[in-house]
């Protein structure tokens, strides 16, 4: 999710640009800001595709750091005093900050600048060379040309305004935890403003309080030491995707709901603020289905926005051998399936990933961390090897009657209303480690589409959402 | 299995330098064949090498012709008046003979030149670069280097003899029927000897009536019409691959039971001369198992020589999105697994496929042909796509009783004792068709070793097995 950062980027230009706030139905940062972008539009659009260009997928840290390096460079060039926070191993994250003398508060705006893998054949252009298109690609949209240039201005904000990007998001933060700790006076602030995500489905203007843990693991199931000949071993020798098939199926009933023993045990209830403003959000579930092509879906009736505040389990993909032309007549070697937990408040990744190994235990599995040897391989009849992600983190919730949680909505809906409300996204972000180790909140104000096919092919942001979101954030910046 | 093919084509040129067959308890041809052998083996191993260093997957027709007009100057050399026997769209097969005037019998030798798809990253030399080695690879075996040259003989074989080799078998012979029919009379034989497929697990000489048939097909079930984020969307779209798992997990019991309807209706039971064969064939089951890394089989007790005479289902390969590094944080769109089914006397290809259609049916899916559109999508909550092989054939079982039959084991009797008799073989030729076609009874002479690693890296044959055919095969091709 690159792209979001470049909008706080351009928003900070047009944000500084403006003397004084004045009190008005319309927030007056916002108001210049839109004028101030609508004179530059060609500009802004050429630097966001030039940033764009980099290829960004978090484990190509070449690259990654290009991405950091280019960031560096945006944010010298407004005066942002940037530097990357290195750890040993890690990708940097890119760090800037404008102070304002006497300031009262102090807000950090976070984003994240890497991406999840992509597979170029998926995607009607080429991933990393961006495309302006006059419509969704799915709607016919096609590509046209660029627009051209302006000038840029001084930056006059109220409080202290931090911004720090981070190139490991996409694969779990890894090294966010140590990034802070070498970083916590400089990085506490009364609010971290999180600009991930994508706002609601409704496409009106999104406050998010919080957001899912994750956790993420991969289960490999073993057969025969070496592929088989189906036909002289096929009803003999077990086959490990047939054994991978059934251990999943176990793991799920036919509508989605998890039968892991405990799953759902310890989930905080919502508060009061919290269940109104998911009664309150509007409810846009038949459209995505029609959108998505789904028939059904697996909440048994609930809606999307309750669903979010449960965690869940997602097969994220699933091998075995070959497909298509390229498969042989032999019974697999092994199975391997990639899961997402994803956490909400009161469950833990290690007491999920706890729950899940249980589960596959009693399933009769001997589990393994490495791939077993032949002496393990012939003492146990099921063998399974989960092997559990070194990231991930606990989902948070940020109480929606904070001072500075009252501050943020009332300036969101001063920008553009109506404003909704999320207790939780979906989406994961490494929120927890921003509050336990600096002790600050958290609260996200997402911009981009909801329909951004985020983590797939034809990844993609409207182009008014980049506009809107470069409003909402001057006066997000202009914020006492 | 091209390997097989180049041993029968070496064991001619042994067989037909024997002039008058004796009575002995040592089979004179297969004597001589091995005097001559061992006289040359340099020379063989060296043309042996060369066919083998051409790429033969099916799918590869202009490698694929390549083997064709290979074997075809392998023939010519040997006075066989070799030929191509060409349809349209097909690979061709390679015909070659020797006729015997006034011979009373007719004997074709098949067998077939493509191979499986190969992955070369499993493979511990690459795949088209043969390699000789001191053992087996699991056991050690170093690559050594080939050892020089001699001369050949003139065939003077007592009945006719026939060669064909076939381009398509490893993808379900689409074209045989067809091949057959445009040249019935020039087939039709008092037996067809099959030279495929491995001999029996014991290492002894085998003798086999048999095959099981096969019908491929590939099932692939549906979730959002794009990949969604996991997070977004995680508990509420269906994720496919889930529904994959849960698909095929209602296929088969823990045991490897297939629980479709009906899946083992009408299986022609065993006669009591094949009851026989089993009960005397060596149990190398448990071998077979610490040979595979298994601490438990599917058959529940049963032999595994009992279980190839029962139809199977068996999961090819399976995908869905991506594992590893490559995985993305999202719901998967489709999810598909490639199934074969293995046949067995009174089984058949279209009544299998029909049960098995009926059974996911049977789950609440609405079968599609092709991948659904918008309208079919929003119409169905569950959408599977049954592709079904267009190859595939039935299983055969020649009279274990028949004069030619037993006139057959008497020569591989006299050639290596003791003989394993089976009924069947786990794996698939296309015998059906030779026999609907030509009214020609086969019967299968396997010449490689059981642990040739076939549909799978590192495959390999044995060279005392490549010694071992020449024997048989020049007793075989000196038969009256």
């Amino acid at each position: 999710m690159k792209r979001v950062l470049s909008i706080t980027a351009s928003a900070l230009c047009a944000a500084l640009a403006i003397p004084q706030p004045a009190a008005a139905q319309d927030n007056p940062a916002a108001r210049a800001a839109r004028e101030w972008r609508q004179a530059r539009e060609p500009q802004l659009l050429a630097e966001y595709f030039e940033f764009l260009k980099i290829p960004n997928v978090s484990r190509d840290t070449v690259n990654v750091r290009h991405n950091a390096e280019h960031l560096l460079r945006m944010m010298e060039k407004r005066g942002l005093k940037p530097r990357l926070l290195e750890v040993p191993g890690a990708s940097p994250a890119v760090y800037g900050e404008i102070l304002a003398p006497g300031a009262a508060h102090t807000y950090v705006f976070y984003a994240h600048y890497d991406g999840q893998p992509v597979n170029p054949k998926d995607w009607a252009t080429p991933p990393f060379e961006p495309a302006l298109r006059t419509a969704r690609l799915d709607k016919g949209g096609r590509v046209v040309p660029l627009p051209a240039p302006g000038q840029r201005m001084d930056p006059k904000p109220r409080a202290n305004v931090k911004f720090i990007f981070e190139g490991e998001e996409e694969i779990d933060s890894p090294h966010l935890d140590k990034i802070l700790a070498a970083n916590k006076e400089l990085l506490k602030a009364d609010l971290w403003l999180i600009c991930d995500g994508p706002e609601h489905s409704s496409g009106r203007q999104t406050v998010t309080f919080g957001a899912r843990g994750i956790q993420k693991l991969e289960i490999t199931v073993y057969g025969p030491n070496r592929e088989l000949h189906s036909g002289h071993y096929g009803n003999w020798a077990p086959n490990p995707a047939m054994m991978l098939a059934q251990l999943l199926a176990s793991m799920k009933d036919a509508d989605g709901r998890v039968l892991v023993e405990h799953f759902y045990d310890g989930v905080v209830p919502l508060g009061e603020l919290e269940k109104k403003a998911i009664a309150e959000a509007p409810d846009n579930d038949s459209n995505l289905m029609r959108e998505f092509g789904l028939a059904r879906v697996d909440a048994g009736g609930r809606k999307l926005a309750e669903m979010i505040n449960q965690p869940s389990l997602n097969v994220r993909g699933m091998a075995s051998a070959q497909i298509g032309a390229q498969a042989a007549n032999a019974i697999p070697s092994t199975a391997t399936a990639a899961i997402d937990l994803r956490l909400v408040r009161g469950v833990t990744k290690e007491g999920q990933v706890a729950r899940v190994t249980e589960h596959i235990r009693k399933q009769g599995y001997y589990l393994v961390n490495v791939d077993p040897d032949e002496k393990t391989r012939l003492a146990y009849p099921r063998i399974a090897k989960v092997a559990v992600d070194a990231g991930g983190y606990n989902a948070v919730r940020t109480k929606m009657d904070l001072p500075a949680a009252e501050k943020l909505v009332a300036t969101a809906r001063s920008v553009r209303s109506p404003v909704v409300l999320q207790p939780t996204s979906g989406g994961s972000v490494p929120l927890d480690m921003i509050i336990d180790i600096l002790g600050t909140n958290t609260i996200q104000v997402p911009a981009v589409n909801y329909d951004n096919n985020q983590h797939s092919a034809n990844e993609n942001v409207r182009l008014q959402n980049l506009w809107n979101a470069i409003e909402l954030q001057a006066a997000l910046l202009m914020m006492e």
